[in-house]
């Protein structure tokens, strides 16, 4: 009979201090038996990672990406260990790994590098001896001996690209929350943690502000269709599993409201409008490093046009010189900004198939006297632009109005 | 002309935070210049090491050796990676490399590995691009790719193993104290700093109690002939040198003092006197794990005869198990322990060619009230264990009895 493989995930929280990494241990083990393999994934212990950046901010101004990376990687590699440690402890053989010797191959960007390619045999191996692996996240190593790390939220990355070169049932990625919620439950009470949620919705809640797992390794599990099961390290309970497509997919249009208070805006006012303008002027921006998010420009009357778009508000100040020089440049007019804003979205597979969606979207926010800056649609999402100290009141509304809190 | 090439090793004090991190980077690049090649092997910052141990302890009680040497190891891939950077804020381009980065290839011994071979071909490379090196001490990593470390102090046998492998002119070795000393300069404010001392007489001292070196590193110095120049890494004072020969060695009987109190005797009584006896004694101690230091056993009149030996106080439980299990195995009698002894001795190769430097000794302690309990001689050393309590006395005694404060 085959066995059963499954990959787990636990983040930093979830192995903060010893008693937690012994927890995570017994937990390991109540999975364990003679019919799954297991193989972990875990992040550094929590504050790590952020100790280590501002060791390495006191010493050097700009410090290389090469030996950032060194630097950071050690973390992973303690966590990895230490919880070996912890489920030997519990009666468990077990064998810690770093991500090189779990054999993550990665391409030479360091900070930010991609996984070419994961050589599993050393974990089968593993399997076969009855052990429990644990492999540090996070972490690779280039064909040249180099070691790399994935970036923020690397180690959601390593779990799904080991889940898929090891032909995983499920990823289970554990986290200080129970599951996905219809909306933030620490704002809305009445929010509800859902059963199933696709991987296009759950990207979309990502990218649009719910920052239970890292966009790009959600991507992946929806390449490579691996199911993934978010759940509380705290407790047994079931969590929310991230899937291809849902039994009741045509039933629900909306599955969950989300907010971004982390950008701003900045409008370009009186561009002429001429083929190209947009082109030119969102180059620059990418040239300045700025990722924007939300664009709007509408058609014009005058031959002239403002333009919209908000980035996040780390790079507003970036932002905002790339857009004035392009300004000047192009001939057009001033350069405005907007900090006070705040993005609210309604996500949900089920929008492809039902009308109306937006009407009652913009009705809500209408009644509640929220006014609408700017919009813009995805295939499964709809999002407005508005004050920033109505977003809270916002998401309560359309959870209200959608009836969330039913199911 | 030839490079000079340095290997200069700075101990976890010397990089306790990042303050002293960056004071070592401005000495290394004061030394740095178009003709000098720099090799830097660093421990890990102060405590490091302990705090991870402590953490290890708290999660499994006995951890295995290789998920130690993994979760040890970072502690070096930290203090690396941030005097890398720490150079190069200086304006000196260098390179953070792990253990096995830099070719350190050991046995497979996890928490005391060997080093087999050192691959220089990498060390090489940077500092044809001007690079200063630092490498991590105290690891390597095994062929089959496990990460090992090599025991306590293991980062001076990196330095020394990395002179050796990349023909340096000279192994540096920087440290909280000037140099070292005829005693210790804490406790005789007489003590004088030597400006040279053999390989010899420094493994004589430092197995003796002066804990500034690793013995196994000074072997290896002395092995390959490898200049070690011991000094502060707070201070640009030249510190003591370590080589194979003095010049004026033969006019100095007795180089310096030193004492240990870290050990206890044991006493079996009454042990049959017929051949073989001994060894199976000192088998039976060995096999218990235990190491035997000074032992004493005299000529014997009723054939019986005490047989007296010192151990690591951290072993006693285990040695006097040994002990008493090969007593009544050779129908021996009571086994005595004695925790309140220190050992007090003096090193100096000038001892071969002298009469009376033991005479001078032993007189010397007498004059004081001293009671000598066991003699224990080396070539060119001579050691008496001594009440506890009077350990300092004696070394103040002795180092006035051979006039070493007028050096």
């Amino acid at each position: 009979m085959k066995k059963r493989i499954v990959v787990q995930k636990y983040g930093g929280s979830s192995v903060k201090d010893a008693d937690r990494i012994k927890a995570v241990a017994q937990r390991i083990c109540s999975y364990k038996n003679s019919n799954t393999d297991i193989a972990v994934v875990v992040s550094a212990m929590a504050d790590t990672t952020d100790d280590l950046i501002d060791l390495a901010g006191k010493i050097a101004q700009s410090p290389t990406d090469r030996e950032m990376d060194l630097l950071l990687a050690s973390g992973e590699q303690i966590s990895s260990a230490l919880l070996a440690m912890a489920v030997r402890e519990y009666g468990v053989e077990s064998v810690a790994l770093t991500g090189f010797q779990a054999g993550f191959v990665t391409d030479q960007v360091h900070g930010k590098a991609r996984v070419q390619q994961i050589d599993g045999k050393r974990i089968k191996q593993a399997f076969k001896e009855g052990k429990v692996v644990i492999v540090a996240g996070f972490q690779g190593m280039t064909k040249e001996g180099e070691i790399t790390t994935l970036g923020r939220g690397g180690s959601d990355l390593s779990a799904v690209a080991l889940a898929k070169a090891i032909n995983a049932d499920v990823c289970e990625i554990y986290t200080d929350v129970t599951g996905i919620y219809t909306t933030d439950p620490r704002k809305v009470p009445e929010a509800q943690k859902l059963k199933e949620i696709t991987f296009d919705e759950m990207l979309e809640m990502a990218s649009l502000g719910a920052q239970v797992m890292q966009p790009r390794s959600i991507e992946v599990a929806k390449r490579f269709n691996i199911p993934l099961h978010v759940r509380s390290s705290y407790s047994k309970e079931e969590g929310t599993m991230i899937v291809k497509s849902t039994q009741k997919i045509e039933d629900i249009a909306v599955r969950g409201v989300t907010s971004n208070k982390n950008e701003a805006k900045i409008t370009i006012c009186a561009v002429p409008d001429k083929p190209g303008v947009s082109a030119q002027i969102f180059n620059a921006i990418a040239k300045a490093g700025v990722n924007v998010d939300v664009i709007v420009q509408n058609v014009s009357h005058t031959k002239k046009t403002d333009i919209s778009f908000t980035v996040p508000k780390a790079d507003v100040v970036k932002g905002l010189k790339a857009s004035q020089d392009i300004a000047r440049k192009l001939d057009a007019g001033d350069v405005l900004e907007d900090r006070n804003i705040a993005r609210v979205s309604i996500v949900g597979s089920g929008m492809r198939s039902h009308h109306g969606i937006a009407a009652k979207m913009f009705d809500a926010l209408a009644k509640a006297s929220i006014n609408i800056k700017m919009i813009a649609t995805s295939e499964i999402s709809i999002s407005c632009i508005i004050d920033l100290d109505k977003a809270d009141q916002a998401v309560s509304v359309l959870h209200k109005a959608f009836e969330l809190e039913k199911r």
